[in-house]
């Protein structure tokens, strides 16, 4: 099956090209782009007429969570320490049914696919245990939709007290006491389970989806564990997916327990390489982005979620110099509210300039494209394979109306894809050569059924997470006193917008 | 004509409910909102079944620029000295023709009615001169769209030299040979123009669009200007709209030029008071926010536009707390690229957060709403017509589909629609009781036919603004140097992540 892109304006995002735009055709042949150029052969190809409309490569998600995604429009005005009682309740209930694992990993890759993301990396977390029929619901929601994806078990065998900085002094006792995880996980366990999915999930559906090795972070996980969750990943060619240097507190965490920052912990470990993809990094130092930068290592930056949660502005143009890897991820539908990576292009451009007069630092729109095609590619490891428009790479794409009010009137490209697109544009959406979206439908599973049944599913999944919210606020004071002694900690840089409170007055 | 909306969810932001959703019907007769509750009887009304949707008030978009339609995803990088050269050039070339000015302004209106603004404040601006037969031309777009509008006739006459700190300093003499702008227009001259069109554009479309008065900013206008625009526009009962320190080298301005800041100086005129509209309000200070606060003042935030030119984050929270009416502007479409508030709730909301961790000081959901909505009318004096769903209101309203995407599921009907609705969902909108858009479709105008008119005569738009961007090139250095200049200067706050470059170090 051939598919014929016949007379299109093209933003390959590919070395030559960058986000310069150029006409052409694009012809797709099993899956793969066979050719790109002026007037190539219909050769059988179905034409699909691309006069007035821009192919660029698909986004990539490079960071989010579908276990969140039925929380989308619930929680604002919380730090990540508090969110996380909420959002990943400290006191767990029953797992939600498999069924709804599956419905909410088709919902994520519905709107994904919907707003143009056609690879997301899935940072699945599926607390108290791992269980491959559960993962592999959220595989069979990515493979029925028709998106690329990574996806991980996310794994975590140290103690929540133990692995928040103040929390032992700071939690009364009793509340301690009722924070019983169970024995936690060791190393090999985890490596038994991940070599089970590994030899049956990885590589399903025609290798577009795929497993990553996910200790949650370094405070959250052993040594051991770390180091063995980085041989695995390069044993397979697959990331090492982890969060580290999300919020302040997470920055007062590394000197508390290891008498450095968490950054320098890994690269102590030795477990900072180009497989190594950091979820956030706002509160690295600058020695930090030094090891990450030398260490070759990839951020996925997730730029609304930050802002959300509070968590302070990224030193995205210092992570660039180093020579970070740098992709965009919305986060969780909790911290986002939506799979939109359009929405994060634009806010991820907008916010740097907040950091100050400096307009030389702040991103343009072509480091930002880049970020949301090939360079999330890369922070998945998937750069071979997706991120731009190149004879040989999977046919991922998307194809948008240039003669939308949003490209009305036309100046320049990049800057209305970063600026003023928002995904309403996109009429066709192509994924390893399948055309999964046209004309704002999806062709591989009826969105109406499912988005039915998600409601029929919603207010009982509703009651008992209120339940579990009600039971888990008695832990609020404690997290509120630990982020506020956190934030008041003196570490000698700040990712706010000053250190220094409300009023904006600088310190003297 | 009678419009009855059955069974609708209803957000209508007045007093009683403010953002708090509740089921019931509404009916719209004469162009007027006659009821709201349950079971209303038809009465021959044209019955929409609105079952799953949701009815809220149209936007208001608090300031924007007809004028920068065209150089939407023009500019980027730049903050706002220098980018003023090249979209408001002060070498200027021969003023597009009134068929521009008509086009212009229908697109702007045509976007902001498709992703939900009833009402806009055009701060239309119209160099070097005011003709009412061009400012006509605004006000039929406007009316052809089917939009409320506030359209002023922006004035300044103070020459660019005056209105700059440094400016006179730095300048090189060759260059300063070139700003001529002619003789300034006395303020009896603007009165008089004023009053003309007081006289026949004014309540133009059956009072939907009105005009307002404009001294463009105070370092730009005499002080006799700033004085007469103000009695004009109290006997008027329309704002007196106006710029306030947007960036710091504003708000070096007043200290340079008047031995004050320039709200104390507005103050100090008498020009401040509940008529009074700012934007922007970025780098008032504390002394500020109280004067703006005690007279009365509106606000128009533009948060995305304050980004996207680098003028940092304001101080919304100190502002709310002073008692300041809040909306929210899209600003010009070539320092924000998009009509759309919705995208403004959303980075308005998210924004807040990077000014630090204490997050009961970050915005929510309702208060953002409420600047989106009644808060806005509030800036543009029209309160009393529009900006919440009330018996005896103007039926300026919106119909969103709670069964799509960013509704799944429905956990919040106000974060929803801040944090994940970006106008996708609207199915219906209303301005003054007439279906306005359906569907994604404009009923007023032929949408398709402006947008092709436009794409024909932009190549010669385009050439013609490059050539002026080329000319106006020779001021950057200038102007980079005032920007330079102005943020290093120590005026005891700063408004943008810190005061101290990009490592985030704080200054001890």
């Amino acid at each position: 099956m051939k598919t014929l892109f016949r007379n299109a304006t093209l933003l390959a995002m590919d070395k030559a090209h960058g986000s310069t735009a150029f006409a052409g055709d694009l012809l797709v042949s099993n899956g793969r782009i066979e050719a790109i150029g002026p007037n190539l052969a219909a050769d059988g190809a179905r034409i699909i007429d691309a006069t007035d409309k821009l192919l660029m490569p698909g986004l990539v998600n490079a960071h989010t969570h579908s276990s969140e995604t039925f929380l989308r429009g619930r929680y604002e005005r919380m730090p990540l320490e508090i969110w996380l009682l909420y959002a990943y309740p400290l006191l767990m209930g029953p797992q939600v049914d498999k069924r709804l694992v599956y419905l909410r990993s088709a919902l994520l890759a519905m709107e994904s696919l919907k707003s143009g993301v056609t690879t997301l990396c899935d940072d699945f977390f599926d607390p108290p245990g791992h269980d491959i029929e559960r993962l592999a619901c959220a595989f069979s929601a990515y493979e029925d939709a028709g998106i690329r994806a990574n996806v991980s078990s996310a794994v975590m065998n140290i103690h929540t007290l133990d692995a928040l900085p103040y929390a032992r002094e700071i939690m009364p006792e009793a509340l301690k006491a009722k924070l019983d995880f169970g024995p936690p996980m060791p190393a090999h366990a985890y490596m038994d389970y991940c070599g089970a999915v590994f030899s049956t999930l990885h590589g399903r559906a025609n290798g577009r989806l795929r497993f990553m090795v996910a200790p949650s972070a370094p405070q959250r996980c052993t040594a051991d564990m770390l180091q063995a969750c980085y041989a695995l990943a390069l044993r397979h060619g697959v990331p090492m997916h982890t969060h580290v240097l999300e919020t302040k507190t997470q920055a007062v965490t590394g000197p508390e327990f290891y008498g450095k920052s968490l950054v320098a912990y890994l690269h102590d470990l030795g477990v900072l390489g180009p497989s190594t993809t950091i979820a956030h990094s706002v509160w690295v130092s600058d020695a930090d982005i030094d090891l990450v930068g030398e260490a070759g290592c990839s951020v996925a930056h997730n730029a609304i979620s930050n802002l959300k949660l509070g968590a302070g502005i990224a030193p995205i143009r210092r992570l660039l110099d180093a020579g970070v890897h740098i992709g965009l991820g919305t986060d969780g539908l909790s911290s986002n509210d939506t799979a939109r990576i359009f929405d994060v292009m634009r806010v991820a451009a907008l916010v740097q300039s907040a950091t100050g007069p400096e307009f030389g630092d702040w991103l343009n729109a072509g480091e930002v494209l880049t970020m949301a095609t090939i360079g999330g590619a890369r922070t998945a490891l998937l750069e071979g394979v997706t991120g731009s428009l190149e004879t040989g790479k999977a046919a991922d794409l998307l194809m948008l109306n240039l003669n939308s009010i949003g490209f009305a009137p036309l100046n320049d490209i990049g800057k209305h894809l970063v600026y003023s697109e928002n995904g309403r544009s996109i009429e066709l959406v192509m994924v390893d050569g399948q055309i999964v979206v046209e004309n704002d439908r999806m062709t591989t599973i009826d969105e109406a059924e499912i988005l039915a049944e998600i409601r029929e599913r919603m207010p009982a999944f509703q009651a008992t997470h209120a339940q579990l919210e009600r039971a888990n606020a008695i832990f609020e004071p404690t997290m509120a006193e630990i982020h506020r002694r956190a934030t008041s900690a003196e570490i000698g840089f700040s990712r706010y917008f000053n250190g220094m409170g409300q009023t904006g007055a600088i310190q003297t």
